[in-house]
């Protein structure tokens, strides 16, 4: 397998990932935003986004989806909910939340307040999207509530691609989603090995 | 199994999927946005969104995780690529990418062009997601080359998910998505009984 990367993007997730699973693969890394330094990438992915995941004939393009379908291919591995297990639905609940919830409105606090040029700013999204990031994450601090991880009583990929949503609230400020119970169960995911690799790489 | 729909919200997809598998359950349509109209239901969904699938004591919100979750949990069902099938992979990652990457565009579009008052509206964001939804349908388009359907040869959850999309982008005038092949596939999907009732529900 072949991993398209940006350091800090999205494409974290599947890094983080892979190096739980142990998994071979070779790291192709990139400056963000790729489709203005990496032309040529657009022959791997035409979305010019990252990740992509070239598995054989296959590329995939979205890493919480890209999560789910290595722990399923490439299991079995106790960081997949499997669909007898009491809690496979809150697992997919989780993966799908982790970037079309919680990932989207980052982008747009990043891209308002940073990417565009000062011109094209837009203070008011900024402060919409900071908001609507907040109302939707306090479902993590609810899904936390007497558990040490979201689902299965134990480390899936769901805190995974969760974890990384977070790790890019704190990256553009967004201090107030780190609560005491989000705060622990932190500090419970930067402990591994994996996760400190996906940050480096 | 109960779920909580506004009239061609997000929750379509589920309501779709439900008639698709002839699956019972009851439906509770309200008015959209739901967190004005319908104040009770921050007790069933605190995020005020739809959908809400009650499921025993299992809440589910995510519109695409919970196609994923229908077909798994409730099948086997054609609508549902299994791991061990070819396009598994192409599977989920449509599954993700239809909210993801082709949905929260669209909200951006319409929250500004329609939903804010006058004074909030934002034309250059209106602007910058149109854009932005049309860079990334260019996968569908794309996708849909010498095939009928999005994935494994057949009529799956992922063509509701990402159907449900371009149902939205169409609702918004966002008309450039529909080229010859999208308008072909699109024939095929708006044939078919279960959506005619996702639409009118």
């Amino acid at each position: 397998m072949k991993l398209y990367h940006c350091n800090q993007a999205r494409s974290m997730r599947v890094v983080w990932a892979l190096e739980e699973m142990r998994l071979d693969y070779e790291l192709v890394s990139m400056q963000f935003p790729p489709r203005i330094f990496h032309k040529d990438y657009k022959a791997v992915n035409p979305l010019g986004t990252v990740p992509a995941l070239v598995d054989g004939e296959l590329v995939l393009t979205e890493s919480a989806g890209i999560c789910q379908y290595l722990g399923e291919k490439y299991g079995p591995t106790p960081l997949a909910v499997a669909p007898e297990e009491k809690d496979y639905g809150l697992y997919v609940n989780w993966l799908h939340r982790s970037d079309a919830t919680l990932t989207f409105p980052l982008t747009l606090v990043l891209r308002y307040s940073a990417l565009e040029p000062e011109q094209r700013r837009q203070p008011q999204v900024v402060e919409d999207y900071r908001a609507w990031f907040l109302g939707r994450w306090r479902s993590v601090e609810a899904g936390l509530e007497g558990r040490d991880y979201l689902c299965a009583d134990r480390f899936t990929m769901a805190d995974i691609c969760v974890g990384y949503a977070l790790h890019l609230a704190l990256s553009l400020g967004v201090e107030e989603a780190m609560t005491p119970r989000v705060a622990a169960w932190r500090a419970r995911l930067v402990a591994r090995p994996a996760y400190r690799r996906a940050v480096e790489l």
